[in-house]
């Protein structure tokens, strides 16, 4: 039996072209980027190209990509390592741990931090950020694409909001669960700021970038050589950052992406059908991104949910896979006010790109039998 | 005609079963370890075992091992991220930039540092030492092995006397060009932390270790998941880690390297012989790391020789690697206290394990001959 897997926001298999050229600058092309000879000056033109590709994936420039260790490093730099004063900060209840955590430790450095609350479905109300915003305000941290339910909140609006209410904050955004999701365009999008991971979209895991407008607003995290134009040293990671420029040639058209929505729309639809109690978290059908479907079940702890279906060959998430293991509900879920016994059922299924009609059928089918099976077990149900 | 790569301190190729278990893990294995199901928990337990085989390579302790994006982001970790408060540091003037820099960075956040100058071949004097160490001293940071001119400093002595004078001091030390290049045992060296890197010894670029003895000492540098037991977040580079796992255990043995030591003393001989202006920088025979020969050329611009030589087909270093593209003459032998034109002219030639002694001539050839191009066309030597 082959496993189906529907994890695909916690991590992605490297597609076969990436994994190439990783081995590639491995073995062939293993330079050091910094290094003045034959093999160092290919490297260091590999990089280049890498980051061209990555910056073409978001019509961005090649001098506002900085290549870090992956999208928790880039949140990181983005947040705190952003030039002080920083003054206030305004972010939302459900952002990333690399978000949240960053601005935690950043209050305890006396900076002042807004969490917007959001409602059901993960959207934060726009009143609540026009009062919050002041002159003072300096950094906007909200992510594109939210990881466990697949929220997209408008950033038009946000945008707008920001600048009228504070023209100095810096507007950021984690789009890690966007990249390859739907077209980037931060000319566009008008973010100031934006995080992206390779291994979310069939790239190497351990390299990640941060698009920036204005390189010189930020400090770096990691002191050092001085690579990366000074904002990010240490040896380059050249097999990762070519495998990321690889990947970033190889994101799925919007027709492949809105083809997986639909198989995931035709997914859920045939498990209400079967199980009527499943409970949809999240923004409903047509919003949100196209590969993240957040379901409760009620009655069904969520990790035993996650650990048979694993048995039965389908690989879900049970929260995000950022967070602690062992936490029993993910702050994002508490975050929505929902009662308590969904957000404990609540189970991540993620659809990779290259995720079939079939495929998904037949993970319906194993789910459906694994519901069926918990529930001449369970007690509670 | 093919190359003779002697830049070995600056990157290394990865080693065929390391680029293997590489690609298996960034296709076949390509889970995120924090997933609960059968993927996750898989590449869950290879992070276990490369944690295992790299804490057996130097004698430590599993949980005293945390993978980080390299040795710049472990030397980060283990300076910057040392709870507060930090009150005196000591370290040198010859330190790696990832010390350096993150020390001068904490003197802006009224840290006191003190630089230890060194003798003509790379060695600090213990009366200078003794001197500055206080008991309000927090950190030493020392490193094991030079990474220009392979000066090995008696540890053993820096740290009796650190214990004796400032008890509460921990003792780091970055052994990036000394892990693989003699046997490291963290018990019997006695330092507090020290800082690995895969890529310098066979490994992936963009991993690195750092042992750290009590880790409850230390804060950590990148906030978010609360991977590597809260201290490094971020998904783990499993490819990476995986592959600095295997790279643990084909660490040359000590024979080994004694023969690249050889081949190298013999190289020098032979140049001495055909070129006796070339003089050697940094410590001279059986003294040093195995596999770093500093040597100057005088008369010839470090950068001159290197393209040249790299047009010869041997790839070589002016400086290290790590430093910027720019300087013309590095800090490291500025502390030297040499006359600027034997600096000027100063190469590293950095011997890698497989390093045969055909190559080794061959390379002696290639050199010589660069050389007498040079001194036809160059006016001032």
């Amino acid at each position: 039996m082959e496993a189906i897997y529907l994890d695909a926001a916690a991590t992605t298999p490297v597609k076969p072209q990436v994994a190439e050229v990783v081995k590639m600058m491995m073995t062939a092309e293993f330079g050091n980027p910094s290094s003045l000879h034959g093999l160092g000056v290919k490297a260091e033109k590999e990089v280049k190209k890498a980051r061209s590709r990555v910056a073409k994936s978001i019509k961005a420039r090649e001098n506002q990509i900085i290549f870090a260790s992956g999208g928790t490093e880039a949140n990181n730099l983005a947040i705190s390592g952003l030039k002080k004063p920083c003054g206030h900060a305004i972010s939302t209840q459900i952002e990333h741990p690399s978000v949240l955590e960053v601005l935690r430790k950043l209050e305890e450095q006396d900076q002042r931090v807004d969490y917007l609350g959001v409602d059901f479905q993960g959207y934060i109300d726009f009143t609540e950020l026009e009062e919050k915003l002041t002159s003072d305000t300096r950094l906007v941290s909200i992510a594109l694409v939210n990881n466990e339910i697949g929220t997209i909140p408008k950033l038009d609006e946000i945008i707008k909001i920001t600048r009228e209410k504070a023209p100095r904050a810096l507007i950021h955004t984690d789009a890690v669960q966007a990249w390859g999701k739907y077209p980037l365009d931060v000319q566009k999008l008008g973010v100031d700021a934006l995080t992206l991971s390779a291994h979310k979209m069939g790239g190497p895991k351990g390299v990640g970038a941060l698009f920036i407008r204005r390189p010189e607003l930020l400090n770096p995290l990691l002191q050092g050589g001085g690579q990366e134009d000074g904002l990010r040293s240490g040896t380059e990671n050249t097999p990762g950052i070519v495998g990321m420029g690889v990947a970033a040639t190889l994101l799925p058209s919007q027709e492949k992406m809105i083809a997986v929505e639909k198989i995931k729309e035709k997914f859920y639809k045939g498990l209400k059908e079967k199980w009527p109690k499943v409970k949809r978290i999240g923004p409903g059908t047509g919003k949100g991104a196209p590969h993240i479907l957040n379901l409760s079940f009620p009655g069904f702890p969520a990790q035993v949910l996650v650990q048979a279906l694993s048995e039965e060959g389908v690989y879900v998430s049970a929260g995000s896979a950022c967070s602690s293991r062992n936490e029993e509900v993910s702050y994002v879920l508490e975050a929505l006010g929902l009662e308590a016994n969904l957000l404990r059922s609540a189970v991540r299924f993620s659809f990779p790109e290259n995720i079939s009609t079939e495929d998904a059928q037949e993970a319906l089918r194993r789910v459906s039998k694994v519901i069926k099976r918990l529930e001449k077990v369970m007690v509670n149900v």
